[in-house]
């Protein structure tokens, strides 16, 4: 039997390749053929879509991975796949929705066409492979939406969370993110900003928070660097593949953040940074961590775009002040005037602002299944149902209308999904709404 | 005949020698007898009570000056006092307001005898004379509420506002305190946050805007000496007599500003200051202004009073952040965490806190009738008239029940006062209340 045309066998190799790990997951089993497929499909949208596309979020969420690679591979018209979304759908499945507005079938479909004109000129079988062998020669591995490690504070994300990451490093690092602050800054940062980011770094690892940050010149890499000093767990967030090191010169840094922490991308391997990556990536950043500080900022500096991603989650977020007189403060003064950020000035006050308490130092946190075969395929859900509890969050209960705004849906299959979900045992109502179990 | 025991026509050239000035005040009669009582009087109570002290202002507004100094000076009982008020207060009058809570009417004669126990021993009319002789001398003046250069955000003050303020200086400095912003900040101040002082008060000077402060070392001298150097106004509120300067070390300083701007004080000439007057000079330093800006403070300095004392009369409060390892901008970092300070970073935010526009630099404000005959005695109004005026705004209309509450009296008192006041031509009803027409 073939995938993609491609050699079964072959297929479920590449995929064992890149969720075990040598020593590692002891009574995990090796991905079968129709999660090796999944797997596969999802590696490969990784490549075809770029970060924060919601109409491939969309697609991958309302066909599955692999049927959604399958008819931009077979080249399907856009009517047709809009003719199979709604048969899968069935009778009152549902508007289609495109993320911020709701289209009409004939809007959709100038949408979906636009779309497969974006993925179709990027659809190499033989890259997918190349892409997924280089992770393997790098021990990268492949992270899906629903597997134990996959961070689920992304689902804030909504239809534009990745749908998939990349990452090398421990997986503790990855488990410690909803307990992280994200310290980001100028890379042209002054004596002054190392100085506070050092100073922060440190007292946060030293409070049990892990630090995340985009291995950037400046104040990212001290970030990650008083980290690393602290034994903190930290995660670098990247703009490319994970197999090779941006920026050059943080080559040793990131070598070090794979060996204690860990440094991910929604990437392929091979992929090179470019501007609207390093946009997206920011929004990765924000979402994964439950605070955003900026520590040294001009009043243009990208951290500012990292700051306003985390406005727009409604993620805590704060900057550290610094002489008036300075211009790489600027973007900090302005974000306490202008965007409501809180003025912190010591890692007491962002431990404060994160509002979250880590467990801690010294506890392991459980670990619980890390095979990637949890995801949505392997529990049978329907894409109503991943998208619902991708809506939930476990801290805290949201009505159905709220849930029917993150995921897109109508109020009817909110309900509905729900109902599934719930004899299923992961999410429990309560006076205030519907929350995860787990 | 005698005032207070004292010849009549002394008592006449005393009040003249603090209300007119050599070639200055052309139409101005000098005070008639009835007037020179009253401002003698005024004087003799800012020696008698200490700065703040609400018992005071209630029995002077209650009483006038002048009886209030007679029924003290002539060791009358509480209880007789607290009949007389009775009685001119007449039946339905209102309660008797003790600043905060309401007592009855033993309550109110506990109060009163504390009062006379701290006023008795300190009244020596030969001093009320000194200091009245040695204001003269410096061409210090008295000024009364209702002057024409009578500051009227003092009115904010409520029952705790001066009985009278001494200065010095140019009336055009006391004019510009509508538009002015107090710059306050740590005696020991840094080389930034000087730098910061004077680039604030030199861009502020530019705007129009007066500069206030209180003449200390630090950022309050660097505040007047900039505003100085920009030709702007500046005024300087001071803890002790407007005779004696303090901190000797800015004598030269303090010259200056009468020179070119004024310094004021609510104690007579020969008063030392203390902690309590500086406390108590803070709050006319927030009242006056139109906003407060602290500059550079430490964690506990004595800035943050004003600061505290700007935020309770609801006046724009901003802070200049500086760096976060400076213990001399802690202060600051606070007001803006804990206080809701705004975060200023230069003149033009500050300008902008402000929230009033300064007339066009080089205009000058017309001044009306500068007399100190202009009082409350002089225009004949009964005391709840006087409070009622005082707590209405030009700017803003504020209906009864507002004024009730900054007046301290009852909504019967009010409604009466206004209907006397409506009659005088000095107030007006406006939808949303009741405001000065002048």
């Amino acid at each position: 039997m073939r995938i993609f045309g491609l050699d079964e066998a072959r297929v479920m190799a590449l995929a064992a390749g890149v969720t075990m790990r040598v020593g590692e997951g002891g009574g995990a089993e090796p991905p079968d053929a129709a999660t090796a497929a999944h797997i596969f499909a999802r590696a490969a949208w990784t490549g075809l879509a770029e970060p924060g596309d919601g109409l491939a979020g969309l697609l991958v969420t309302e066909l599955g991975a692999v049927t959604a690679l399958q008819v931009v591979h077979d080249s399907w018209t856009a009517r047709r796949i809009s003719g199979l979304i709604r048969q899968r759908r069935g009778v009152g499945g549902g508007e289609l929705d495109l993320g911020q507005s709701r289209g009409d079938e004939e809007e959709f479909e100038t949408t979906l066409q636009q779309g497969l004109e974006r993925w179709r000129p990027r659809l190499f079988l033989d890259e997918v492979v190349r892409s997924l062998e280089a992770a393997h020669r790098v021990a990268a591995r492949l992270l899906l939406p629903g597997d134990a490690l996959w961070p689920p504070a992304l689902g804030d994300l909504a239809a534009h969370q990745p749908i998939a990451l990349w990452w090398r490093g421990e997986s503790a690092a990855l488990l410690a993110l909803p307990y992280s602050i994200a310290l980001v800054g100028s890379r042209a940062a002054t004596q002054y900003g190392e100085h506070v980011t050092m100073e922060a770094s440190a007292g946060l690892c030293d409070r049990g928070f892990a630090i995340v940050s985009g291995a950037a010149y400046g104040i990212d890499g001290m970030a990650h660097r008083a980290a690393l000093a602290s034994n903190g767990q930290t995660v670098a967030f990247l703009a490319g593949g994970v197999d090779r090191f941006y920026p050059t010169g943080h080559e040793a840094l990131l070598t070090r953040i794979v060996q204690a922490g860990a440094v991910i991308s929604e990437l392929p391997c091979g992929a090179s940074p470019t501007k609207w990556r390093f946009l997206q990536r920011n929004r990765l950043i924000a979402a994964a961590s439950a605070a955003t500080v900026v520590l040294e900022a001009g009043w243009r500096s990208g951290s500012l775009n990292t700051a306003g991603h985390a406005a727009a989650l409604g993620r805590p977020l704060g900057a550290v002040p610094g002489p008036v007189t300075s211009p790489a403060s600027a973007g900090c003064h302005r974000l306490i005037r202008e965007y409501d950020a809180e003025c912190v000035t010591n890692a007491s006050e962002m431990a404060e602002l994160a509002g979250v308490r880590p467990v801690a130092a010294g506890l392991t946190i459980p670990v619980g299944d890390t095979a990637t075969g949890l995801t949505e395929a392997g529990l049978g859900r329907t894409s109503d149902q991943v998208r619902v509890f991708d809506a939930l969050s476990v801290r805290s209960a949201r009505p159905v209308a709220d849930i029917a705004r993150r995921s897109g849906l109508s109020l009817t299959s909110v309900r509905g999904a729900l109902g599934g979900l719930g004899l299923e045992g992961v999410v429990r109502e309560r006076a205030s709404g519907w929350s995860r179990t787990t």
